[in-house]
């Protein structure tokens, strides 16, 4: 019989090619070797500390597991298709390498409890990666934002021009809403920290096994709680592709501006040359390529998230075969993340700011109407009328052509008796930012103790 | 000018009627309407402490929005399509009522901090009901699981019987994930934990509102930082919606499982009269349509995440009229998860468990062979190969219909030398659950111990 | 027994509030009243073919329906939520009117091929409404076009200029997109072509139902082959429901260009008052919120797939009651198609094209660099040689503030000795649209074949 | 400078490694090598046909690409991401060998129609290729149904027995939602029928491009109409991946059938070992895992379809950088829908039908109550009253634990007059089905007759 498997002791007939062919993982889940081997050891320790395991037995898995490593990482193991998965994989070189103590090696424990185990050590191993990266990027923009805090631009709502903000403001709007994401990458972390091995298939195994020995032994904070649940609970994936969903939908925000700013239009910000790509047949060009990756790969963070989570639906307890299909979405999803936050921290840590141009344009499209309005209030004006009145001089200024900004007092009387020769100053976009008084708002103040609460939550 | 808008200074043309059509949202966001006069009021306090508004206009605005709120309440409030959203509707009532005061009420915020704070406290007040909703269902399983612990039914896994289990054991399973998705929901709720209100409409605005004082009134933790991230942040509904579509997955999960234990061919349960329904035509049936309701109503749950998801996907900021589309989704997955809960318990609270079914069924399918295994084992057999040796019991009994329960040990020591007289325990199906002694197994103590630990994190 | 149901002669108990709530469909499955009818006639026009109702019984039955539909119509019809569905309601009131006869006429159907025959219809009758909204777009963009054939514009690529093209090209290529949605729509169209009516609940009826009578009176192309098929089958939702994301994702993009078009830093067109609104706070905005409700509407568009999707996974056959389902999906988003090509409609048609600068526009961004190289190419440098000449022209450009467009040939001929006195041709972008000769291009000729060859298509 | 690239004319700065990674598709658009490669041949034939290349260039261009493919099959050839796609290592390539041949190459055309045209070929041989396959498992149910017209099963409808079917009409209900899919599948090849090459960037071309001999010489039906809708259209990979998750989703429906009737519980069909496996621990178990895949998969043909969406929304014309990510979804639809179908395939070809269980099982869960009911309308009693009187008949049945299908004529007569001594036979499931006397009812008439009609269909 071709292909014998490990688990093939009542088979008769062998796999069909369509059976390896769908069924297999290696060419996947190979990327969980190290967190494999590092529960196999602490496996096989906690069989030793029950008595299992000899001494002797424990040794020759911790020499082979350790040879199987490094056969792994220097590229020299050759993976087998015909052995399904990683685990299978290594269960079966550790054996050939050892002999008995290798075959002793999977008691007590499942391949459905292996798997669970070894795909939370990988999200808490790469969790951290990601963490790091994101935390970088926080950290950028509260420095750019601080190099910045003089630079006044127009802020927009629906992309109309509403009212002057500084460029640290928008920057660190986009600051705030990646600590959210950090929070909701520690609650993904966090849905990780409960040690799934030592429940076996699906019951419970018939051995005493020291669980609490194997969670200090790898790290966890408690042990799962239901051998059932433990076995079909793919939640902890949900949330890391839930997390990278909507990081990946803040970047998209962020990308979208990159290339609304780089447009010839705009003119906000010119990428550098290392973020840029030609064109294979129009000379001139000088494409924001990897903001408009980062757009674009949204979707695949999106579609990695209902990926799973139809794959989930409907499915009844406890272990199912469908499960395989958690960790293509999980991998790729890791994959985007880093290189996304990678390529937006490379973009705005090289981008040029095009101060002038921000400024002329927020001395456009009457963005200190709101303060006109507000002056007519503090004048004793309800402010549904003073909306109405700086409304009709919009639409006056609109129909002359008359410049909003340099409208003279006696000219706005024309629309109100409010109105008083100290109005000029509420037109200016300049001191606009400086009347956002409230906290939240744009002013200076509110912008530098932004920045430090930002880094005091960083831990920066 | 036909319906001249509160916002109509500017404009000479009215609104086109598809503009109306499709821009109208009072039909859905008058749902915000304690909401929105709840904000309101506090709002209008505030303007009060800062000298915006006097006594009188404070307690002429309370007045007149306590008196609007008694007319939606009873019926008698008229909705206009053309004044929009709720925000608009109860403003406008509130001038008709009330004259200028009411016309100031608007000073220092916009629509953009107002509905932003609007969802935040509908989002808290629904999540509380749905908490209750969440920690009675888990409460009802623990109490089902707690009268159900001698009640023994097949574990599955690939719905292939796997090993026996206690059918509270099963039923907890479901607990916990029920348990994590009530942390799901609290990091949702803490995600609506910081005041919007008070930034405006994207800078911050000209007056210094007290945020801490508006705070305080309303019931957060802090206020929200950064006036641009405020008013275009989303991020809490699609946690919601998240929230619900874990939660939807897990309940399908169950339903599935009704679905299944309610045929004929497995007959583990019997739901009542009560929620299931019969056919037009064949008068026999009995179908189990609230499970299949709850099941397939992952759907929408799924869908309406998706749905903001794909609507929040590259929109610069601030404020964008798409984000319109983000109240839809958001009240359907509240009503839905509220359905489904409440669903769900009533198939629980009401259904007869059959347990002789459940005990013959957990006799079959070689539940034991594992325990048979194991016993090898402790005879000093490596793992790997005792699984062989009953792999090849198991081959035997299918082709000679021997039955595997009742085998002798004479007959299995043909299989193996390191078989006893002491192996007929292991095969026996009713002992094999007290046999998985690991933490998170089956055992009945282990089953009282998820009932305790579950209560207390319940708090009941 | 409070609310004794139509199938309920096997059951004792009654149904629960929750699954009265959970089940009932009434409140959105009314929408079908006119189907429900029309099937309904047909059904007992056949019933009396097939003998078994008689003559006298089908007037009566005939009667009772129109008296019914004419109750609905004018508002008087009062549905109950216990009678849970459209098809339960008017059996009902129809029984109630006439007895016995209407207690006749579920002969030989039943719900579940009566809800597929609905469904079907309503689909067919809501698509033609919506295949005419599509082909009024199509046929004002191809309007609009003709009329701004001489309008040049740049065309972009990554939102970079790119080359200069007529506004009539661009216009055209979102008709060209729509007109590919129409062909899926006629393929969701097929799809509902074959009746399912006569099937039974599943294995088909124990009478001789003419189906051939039953498919040309109610005028389908077909009848299905297949009972359990016929019951289980949602696909024509499905393909509606593609059809509308895909409709949903052209017209974002065009939603997306508006927004573009219309900010202050493009300002190619500027939208009517009509379509346009103000700000609750800011009195000079006028925002494009029809185009972003279009965008935004996209994912609900999106959602409504996926929902149907999610609930069809992994159901066996035949009938559900997750497929309950299907319906608020399909209603939502033929609301929302219908909305979206109105409102797209009536921003194009009332649009002003500010030709001016999308002129100067088109003289910027090197837009005519590729026909500078092409000049090269056609004096025998191969493109890849011409390509790095002109990329170096541009950067000289970049770095010494030097105008392209006005380059004098002698300054030209330090790049390239194959520049010759001819070459200022290639610079200019007003010409540049007319060099572009190849099928399918932006030169005057080929936009006018396309407006010929859109309307033959249309049928206009 | 390092990595000089083929665009770089305009460059300063190098390529960040960022960019690089993030931009480089070569690892998976490798996949097109033999569509690119065809499609540049196609090209050089029409640039010296309009007198772009002579002769000899020509035959260099035609001779160095077969190298390059031949190099490409072989192995041989060195990838490089540093060139980014697959278009650029060709061309390369190509220059490396042949010189200036090599760089006349891409004259007239641009890497955004040259792409839209590889994959447009390749969804055409990949579609090419699904196509027999699907067509394959269709027949391979035409062909089991045929062979199995004489088992009896129970049809379902809410998974509860419903009435007795034929398993071939069963079998047959998914062949003809397979040949809904073989329909979807062509409507996804006929969007791919236009030729996209030779439109350029964006605008069109400055050299008079043959398409028309292009769309000859690459057997096209027809030419894109305009360029900019050419370049940014993506409609028929979303057609493809949308044909993809509806088959995706008839084949969960099938496999979850497949795991159902292959529990314990059910036990309607055995699947050979070449299609299960075994458990690492479990040494009985033999798992339905190609079934489980299968219905997992339906996730991942999903998650595909809602990523190009997303990617897509919004965009603005023409091409961006985004549209790369059509790739890999479209490639793993592919993947995934062939492994499906195979392994569909395998299952099905090499199951045993229990046709003895399933026989037993159709004469359970009163499978005959319609026909009984139908019965007492043939006696005149309307229907709604017969189906009441054998709800009260099961309900009797029910309580007292008679049995239905032996129940005497005097019995029933207790419940209705109407009843008479040829009821017999009505309670009778094994002639149930021959009673479905309407057209695509169970009847073996019926059965034969979608046979034939199917395998017109199919043209087999």
């Amino acid at each position: 019989m071709k292909n014998k498997k490990l688990w093939g002791g009542r088979f008769e007939g062998a796999s069909a090619d369509i059976t390896e062919k769908i069924s297999a993982s290696i060419h996947y889940d190979s990327r969980l070797y190290r967190q494999d081997i590092r529960g196999s050891i602490a496996h096989a320790r906690m069989l030793k500390k029950t008595g299992i395991l000899t001494g002797d037995e424990l040794q020759a898995i911790e020499k082979g597991l350790e040879e199987v490593l490094a056969e792994i990482e220097n590229g020299s193991f050759e993976f087998s298709q015909s052995l399904e998965d990683i685990h299978m994989n290594i269960e079966s070189a550790l054996t050939q390498r050892i002999g008995d103590a290798g075959r002793k090696l999977h008691t007590a424990r499942s391949r459905n409890d292996q798997v669970a185990l070894d795909l939370r050590l990988y999200v808490r191993d790469e969790g951290r990666a990601v963490r790091e990266l994101l935390g970088a990027l926080i950290a950028l923009l509260a420095e750019t934002a601080e190099r910045h805090v003089e630079t006044v631009m127009p802020g927009f709502t629906h992309l109309q021009v509403a009212q002057p903000v500084r460029f640290s403001h928008h920057l660190l709007a986009h600051a705030w809403a990646l600590l959210r994401d950090r929070e909701r990458l520690d609650a993904a972390l966090a849905a990780t920290s409960a040690l799934p091995l030592g429940v076996g298939a699906c019951a419970g195994v018939n051995y005493e096994n020291d669980r609490e020995f194997l969670r200090e032994e790898l790290g966890f904070e408690s042990i799962t709680p239901n051998s059932m649940d433990t076995v079909s609970d793919r939640d902890f994936v949900l949330d890391f592709l839930y997390f990278s969903a909507v990081l990946g939908m803040h970047l998209s925000r962020m990308a979208e501006e990159i290339v609304l700013w780089t447009t010839g239009a705009f003119g906000f910000i010119k990428l550098a040359d290392g973020v840029t790509t030609g064109s294979s047949i129009m000379p001139q060009k000088r494409n924001p390529d990897v903001a408009e990756l980062i757009r674009g790969k949204a979707g695949r963070l999106y579609g990695n998230l209902i990926s799973l989570f139809v794959t989930m639906k409907g499915l009844p307890l406890t272990y199912n075969r469908d499960l395989q299909e958690d960790k293509e979405p999980l991998f790729d999803s890791i994959d985007t993340v880093k290189l996304c936050l990678e390529g937006m921290r490379e973009m705005l840590a090289t981008m040029e700011v095009e101060s002038d141009v921000m400024k002329n344009a927020a001395a456009t499209g009457y963005s200190t109407a709101t303060d006109l309005a507000d002056y007519l209030v503090k004048k004793g004006v309800p402010f549904r009328k003073s909306h109405e009145i700086v409304g009709n001089i919009v639409k006056h200024c609109e129909s002359t052509g008359a410049d909003f900004f340099s409208m003279a007092p006696e000219e706005l009387k024309k629309f109100s008796g409010a109105f008083d020769d100290d109005v000029r100053e509420s037109l200016d976009p300049a001191s606009s930012t400086e009347r956002k008084m409230s906290a939240g708002g744009t002013s200076r103040g509110e912008v530098f103790a932004q920045i430090k609460s930002l880094r005091e939550k960083l831990g920066t």
